[in-house]
C-alpha cells in the first residue's frame, strides 16, 4: 500500500477567490462562504485522482491545506479562522467525495501573537469530521520580523499535551514569506531545521514523550549538516546516544526532489522515521527536461533506491505511516 | 441614454484566485496569469449584462477594478503591479466582449510608499486599450496607521500633469481598510471626505485648472456637512464665492442609496457636476425589505426626484459623463 | 424654552495659559491652577450671554470644554487629569455665575491607552457639582496613528454601566487631530460615523438598553450615507427594522450649519431623536457673506423649516432635552 | 551698570492661550495671532520692570521666548514657526516699550528632524528688529526618545556659520523634556553638559574661531565635575592646555542660585568667560525660608563674593556682555 | 585607615574575552567560564595592590565591577546574568587572594525590561560570599531610547526592602551608554543627577528610611546646581529642611577628580555623608601634565583641604565607610 | 599540498577584551589597541601550528576573522570599523610568524544600513598587508529583525566589481545571530542557502562572469535540497542547464562534519568547485565518543571517500584552491 503523507488540498478556484475576498473585506462582510459547487468540487477530485494518484500509484493521500496560502499574519484573527476552516471544510468535502483515496490532516488557526489554545476548537472539529493529524505552522508570523517562540518553547505546550492526548501528529510546515529578500519555498527549509534544533535544545521530547513530531521536506537541512550539530550539541547529551539520538524522535517525509537527498534521510536517521510523501502536487511537480520525468514522482526513485531494503521500503510507504497516525483506518 | 460611470470588474473567480496566489508567494512564482478561460469570461459577462444592466435599463457601464481588491498596501511592489494589470487586463476582456456596453477605467498600481510615477505605464497601457478614466486610491496604506499625503499634496502633481495631458478624468475610490475599528465601507466615506478637504486648502485646481476629480459616492460626508466647511474655508475664499465655488470644481457620482441624499447632492453642487453611478454590484445590491427594491436600482430613483428637471437629469445620465470622459465615444 | 445642548467653555486666556505651562513643564510644578480672576471670569460670561445667547435668542446652554483643546494623547496623564479639571471648574464657574443660564456637560479626563475607569472620579467629582452629562472623546490618541477601540468595543463598558447607574447622557464628540493630513474639524465628522457603525455593529444597545448616546454635528456622514449602511447591516438587523431602529437608538444635536441638513436629520431619524446644538461660539460663527447671517444662528433656521411641525420643533428645542438630561432641572 | 543676559519673555496670559490654541488646531486654523492687546503688554512691561528689575537693581535684561514654553518638538513645523515668531514679536513688543531697559535673544523655530537652515529667515527677521542674540535648543526632540545630533556635529555647521557672519552669540537652553522620568529644568543641566562634552571633542572652535556660545546655568555639570573631563580628554589636548584652555572658549551666565557655585564658576573658568544672568522670574524666584532672600536675586550674591575682584566684578556685570553682544548698543 | 569605597573589578583580559564569546554566541554554548588562571589573577592582583593602593596609601579597597561593561542592556538575559556573575567571582577571588585589603560590593544582574526581582539570587549569593554592599545601575536600557523607571518608582521597591532587610548599602552607577550623542562617562553624571531629583520627588527615604543610597561621582550636578533643586523642590519640603535636609538622605563618595569640588560636596552635604573614593584605576587615572600629579590620586588632596577638620577627614576615610557598610568587619 | 582555506584567527584573550573595551566605551576612548604582547601571539602562532595544522596534516590555513565575533550590528560604525582592523593585524600578525603556513583573508567592516563602500579602505589595507581573499556578512544586522538585501541585490554591486577588478574571492560566512530563537551555527547555514538562491534568482554571474563566491559549510542545505531548486528555478533556466548549471558558478568548502554530506557535495557541484576546509579549532572541534576522532580532522574522511578520485582530491586540496585564489603564491 502506497500512502502519500503529505498532499494538499485540492479544490476549484473559488476557494481561493473566498481568500481573497475576506482579506478585502477583512472581515466586514461576515463569515460567508466560499460557495463551491458540488459539481466543481466533484471535477477538481476527479481530475487529481487522475493525475495527481493513479498515474503515479498512489493508493491513499493525506491533504491539509496549501500551506503558503495560510494566510497566518493577517488581521483580524477571525479571517483566519474563517478561512482555515473553510480549508479544512474542502479537505473533508474530498475525503467525502473519495473515503478510500484521502485522509485530512488539519490546518490550524494559528494567529500570530496570540495563545496557540486558540487552535482547539478547529483541531476538535475536524477530528470529529475523521481527520488525521493536523499540521503546525512554526512562525506565524510568516518571517515578517517578529520572532515567533520556537517550537521548543513553552508557548506550545498546551497544544502538545493536546496532541498527546488525543494521539494525533503534526506535519511542520510552514506557510507564506513575507521577509524581502526570502522565498516561502526556502523558508520551509528555514523553519524545519529550526524547528528541530530548538526542540532538541529545549529536550522537549522529555517532557512529552508520546509527542510525534513529522518533519516536512526529509528535514530540512538538518541531515546533510548533521555534522555540525552533532558537534554543536555532543557535549550536553554524550551519555544518552548524543545528536542522533535526539534527531531520531523525530519523524520526517520523503518531500526531497533528488534520491541522492532521501538515500541521506534514510541513512541518517533510518526508515522506521521515514514517511512516503510527494506534495504532488506542488513545487516539485516539475519535469525534468533532461530525464523527462516529473520531479515529484518519487515512489520509483524510492524502489531504485539500491540501499533500501524492501523492509526499509515498506517502513516507508505504509508501515510508518501506519504507526505514526493511529487515526487512519484503511 | 443611461451611462452608468461607477460600475467594477465583472470576473470569474479565478481571477481572485490569482490574487490569492500573489498574496502566498509574494511573487516568487514569478507573474503567471489568473487563467480566465474564454468560456467563464463570457458567462460573467453575460450574466452581468443581464442581471446588472438590462434589468435596470443601463445602457453603458463603465468598469473599473473592484476597489477593495486592489491590496494597495501589500509589497512586494510587483505583485501590486502584476495583480493591477490582471484586473485591468480583465476588464479590457469584458469591453471587447461587449463594446457597445462597456469601457474600462483603470485601477491604478498605486504602492504605499514609492513615487505615484510607477504608476505611469500602466496608465499609458490601459489608454491604448481604449480605457476612458483612471480610479485613484487616496490612501494606497488602506488604513493601516501610516498616512498617505492628501490629494492636495504635491506627492500627486506628476499624475495630475498627465491626467491634464491625456485628458482623462479620475474616480477617487479607496481600497480595503486595515484599521481594526474600522471598514473598508466606511472608509470610502471618511478618504473621499478628506480628498475634497485637502484639495480645497491646497488650491489643487488653481494649479490644474484642467483636472477632472470625481468623488465617489456622493462626496462622502461634504455635501450633509457643507455648513461646516463654508464656516471654515469660508474666510479664505470670499473673494471668489467661498467653498462652494470650490466645491464645484469637483464632479460627483450618484452612488448614494437613498434618493433624499441624491437630491441633496443634486441641490448642492448642480446637476451639472453629477453623474449616474451605482456600483451596481457591490455594496448596494440589498433588497430593501420594506419596498422590495434594490438599494442600487437608482434609474428609477433619480427619474422619481421631483426638483430634478429633465435637463439635469439627462446632465447626470448623460451629458456630463460625454463632457468629464472625452475619450468615451459611443 | 430654547435649550441649547452643545455649547463650550467661556472663559478667559489665562485658562488656555495654564495649559500652555502644564504641557511645558509636563507636570514638574505640580497641579498649579490656571489663576482665573473672578472679574476675568465674569466679564467672560457676560460677554457670552451677551453675544451668543441673548442675542439669539438662546434661554439656556450646556457648556463642555472646548473638545479640541481636551489633548487627551498628551503624557503623562495627570497632565490630562489636570486640565480637564480645570476645564470642568471653569464650566461649573460660569453655571454659578449665570446658574438660569447654564449647565455642565464633563469633559472626561480620557488618556490613550488607560482604562476608562480612570475617568470616573471626575464624573463623580462633576455629578457633585450639579452638571448634567458628559462628553466622551472616541478617539483619545487624537487621530496620532494608533486606532482607539470603536465605541462597540467591550473596552468601554464599564464607562456605559455607570452612564446608566446615574442616568447620565454622553455626547460623542473628538478632540484634536494629529494626523498631518487631517484637520481636527473633519475628524469630528470621521469619528461620529465611525461611533454609530462601531456600536451598531456591535450591537451596544442590547447589552445596555438605557444608554444615552448623543452623536454630534448631526451624526456625521451617516444621515446621508444611509442607503449604504442600510444596504451594509440590512441582512443582520432584517427582522428588527433594519439599520434605520438602530439608527434610532442614538441621539443627535443640529449642529450642521446648513438648513437642508438639519432637514435630511429630523426627517432620517425623527424629531424625537433631535437636540437643539449651535457649538456657538465656534466652527460655526462665520458670517455668510452673501446672506449676511451667522451659519450658528440656527434658531431661526430650524424654525424656519417648514417640513418640520410645531410639535417637531418642541421636540428639537426642549421636550427632547429635558428627557435625555433627566438631571437638568429647571 | 548691570547687565541680565538672561531674562524670558514678559507677557499677558493670551500669548500662552494662543499656543494653546496652535496645539489644538495644529495650523487648521492658519496663522492668526495671540491677540495682546497693547494695555495688557504695557501692564505686563511696567509690572515686570519694576518687580523683577528695579527691586533688584538690573540696569537692563536680554529677553528670550520661556524656553520651556517653544515647543519645538510638536508638528506640523508651522505650528512651531508661527509660535516662535509670536513670541518675538512679544519681546520686541517690550523692547520698544521700554527701549532703554530691555533687548531681544531670538528664540529659533527649531523643528525636530529638519534642517537647522529653516530657523534662518526667523533670524534674519530678528535682527532686522533689533534683536542682540540668538538661543539654541540643543535637543528639538525635547527628550522624547530620539537622539539630537550633539553641538559638534555637522548638523548645526550652517548656523554656526551664519552667527560667525552675523556677529551673534547663542545661548544654549534647552526647552521642555517628554521623558516620564525627568523633569525640564533638570535636562537644562544633562543638555548643557553634553553641549560642551559633543563640542570639545568635536574641535567645534577650530573650525568656527570666531564663534560665541554661551552655556547657561553656569555650564550644566561641568564646572564642577571638570577633574573628570580633564583626565578624559587630556590626553588629546595635553599640548594646548588640556580641557581647561577648551572650555575656556565658552562663554557661560551666572544663573546658579548658590554663591559657592557662582564662586567655583568664576575660579574654573575665568570671570572674563562670565556674564551676568538670573532668569528672573522664574524657577529661581523662590524665597529662602531661613535667609528671606529672592534665590534669584543674583546681584547681592555676586557682590558678596569675596574672591571676586572689583575688575571681575565689572566683568560680569558689564564688560564681557558689552563684548560678547557686539549688537548691544547703550 | 584608608577605605577606598570605589574601586572596580581588577582581572586578567580573558575575563573580558569571556563577555565578548557570551555576546558572540549570545550564549548558545551555555555559561562556560572565563578560564582565568590562578597565577594570571594572582598577578592581578599583586599589580593592582602595588600600583593602586600601597602607592597612594589605601589600605582597603571596596571592588564592584567595572560599570561600563555590565551590558546590561543585552539580550538574552541568561547572558546578562552569566556575565554578572563571573564578575562577581573574580571579585570574589580577588577578595580571597588578599583579604585584608579587598571587600566586594556586588554587581546586579539588572536586564532591562523584566523585574528588578531577577536579581535577587545574585545578591543572596554573593552575601553568602562575604560582599558588603551592592552596585545599582539606574538605567539598564543603557542610554538606548527607552526610559528606564527614576530610582523613586515603585519599580525598584522589592530591591529597596530587600536592602534594608539585609542592611546592604548600594552605590549609583550607571554602565555603558549607548546613545550616540553622549559617552558612558558623562551619562554616569547624568543618570546620579536624576536617581537624586526622582528619589527626593518621590520621597522614597520616607518609605524606606533605612535604606541606604550612595550616589556616585559626588552626587552628579546636584552639588554645584543646589540652588536651582531649593528653588524647584522648596515649595514642597519647607516644613523639614527643603531640599538640602533631603540631600542629606543620601551619602556621597569623593571620586571628583579637582580638590574644588570635593570641598563643594562636603561643605554641602556635610563629612558625614561622604566617604573616601577613587575609582582607581579608572578615567581619573592620568597625570597632570601641569601638576605631575595622578588626578585619581585623592588621599593628598582631601588632606590638604583646609575648610575639613580632622574629624571630617577621618569621617570621609573610615568612620561614614564603616557605618554605612556594617557587613564590612576588618 | 593541504590547503585549508576555512581557518580563523588564532589570538590571545587580550583581542577580545579590546572588543569588550569597544563595545563598553562605544568609541568613547578613542582607537586604542588590543595590547598584544609579541610573547603571547607568538605562543598562540605556535600553539595553532603545532595542535590544529601539523597535528591533521594541514601544510597551509587561510586565516580570516572569527566570524561570529565581528559584531557587525553594532553601533556607531568606528568601533566595527576599529574591531575589524585589529582583527585583520592580528592575522597579519600570524602570517608574519609564520609566513609557509598561513595567508590572510580579510574580515569587512561591514556596518548594517550604510553603503558597502564603507569597507573598501580596509580591503585594500588588508590587500596591502598581502592578503589573499575577504570574507562577506551576507547579514550584517546579525538577524536582529530588519532584513539584509539578498546578495542578489545592486547594494552588493560596488563590492562585486571591486573583486573582480582586484581579483580576490570571498567567503560567504555570517556572524553572530540576535533572533532570540535562533543560534549563530545555524543562521550560518541559513545565510548561506539564501546567499545561493538569491544570487541565482537574480543572476548576479551573467552580471559579473568573473566574481568569485566561495559558500561556507557546503553550501547550506542547497546540495541536500537540490531538487527543490531544480524544480523552483527549472522553468527559468532551461535552456542553460536549470539550477545544476547555475550552482557551478559558485565554489564551495568542505567544512562538513560528516562523510556522507561531503560526498554528496562533491558528487552535486564536482570537484573542480569545492576546497578544503575545516574551521579548525571551531564548532567542529569535537571528539565523537563512538569513533574517538576529531570531527573537524576531514583530511582523511575526504581520503577515505572512496567515490572521489585521485584527481578529485588533488582538486579539494590544493588544485582549486590555488585557481580560486590568485594573490595566493607557494
Amino acid at each position: 500500500m502506497i500512502i502519500d503523507i503529505h498532499g494538499h488540498t485540492n479544490a476549484p478556484p473559488s476557494l481561493y477567490a473566498y481568500k481573497s475576498g475576506l482579506l478585502a473585506s477583512r472581515g466586514a462582510h461576515g463569515k460567508g462562504n466560499p460557495g463551491i459547487t458540488e459539481e466543481a468540487m466533484s471535477n477538481a477530485v476527479k481530475n487529481h485522482l487522475a493525475n495527481n494518484m493513479d498515474k503515479v500509484g498512489t493508493d491513499i493521500q493525506f491533504l491539509s491545506p496549501r500551506p503558503f496560502q495560510l494566510m497566518h499574519s493577517e488581521k483580524p484573527e477571525k479571517i483566519v479562522q474563517w478561512w482555515v476552516q473553510a480549508n479544512n471544510d474542502a479537505i473533508a468535502s474530498s475525503v467525502k467525495l473519495a473515503p478510500t483515496r484521502y485522509r485530512g490532516v488539519a490546518g490550524l488557526p494559528q494567529c500570530a501573537g496570540v495563545p496557540i489554545t486558540n487552535t482547539f476548537e478547529e483541531i476538535d472539529r475536524c477530528m470529529e469530521m475523521g481527520f488525521v493529524g493536523i499540521m503546525i505552522n512554526p512562525d506565524p508570523y510568516e518571517g515578517s520580523g517578529t520572532p515567533s517562540p520556537g517550537l521548543g518553547d513553552e508557548y506550545w505546550y498546551p497544544l502538545y499535551e493536546k496532541m498527546v492526548a488525543l494521539d494525533i501528529p503534526a506535519l511542520i510546515h510552514s506557510a507564506s514569506c513575507k521577509d524581502p529578500w526570502d522565498t516561502y519555498s526556502n523558508y520551509f527549509i528555514t523553519t524545519e531545521t529550526r524547528t528541530i534544533i530548538s526542540m532538541v535544545a529545549s529536550q522537549t521530547f522529555k517532557a512529552f514523550p508520546g509527542l510525534k513530531i513529522i518533519v516536512s521536506h526529509g528535514g530540512g537541512a538538518v541531515p546533510y549538516q548533521i555534522g555540525r550539530y552533532r558537534a554543536f550539541f555532543g557535549r550536553h547529551f554524550e551519555g544518552s546516544g548524543g545528536f542522533d539520538a535526539e534527531l531520531k524522535k523525530f519523524y520526517f517525509d520523503t518531500v526531497l526532489y533528488n534520491p541522492e537527498a532521501i538515500e541521506l534521510l534514510a541513512r541518517t536517521v533510518g526508515s522506521d522515521r521515514c514517511m512516503f510523501g510527494t506534495e504532488n502536487p506542488g513545487t516539485g511537480s516539475y519535469k525534468d527536461p533532461s530525464s523527462g520525468l516529473m520531479l515529484d514522482d518519487l515512489k520509483p526513485v524510492i524502489e531504485g533506491i539500491s540501499s533500501l531494503t524492501d523492509a526499509d521500503k515498506k517502513n516507508i510507504f505504509e508501515d510508518v505511516p501506519k504507526k505514526v497516525f493511529p487515526r487512519f483506518k484503511v
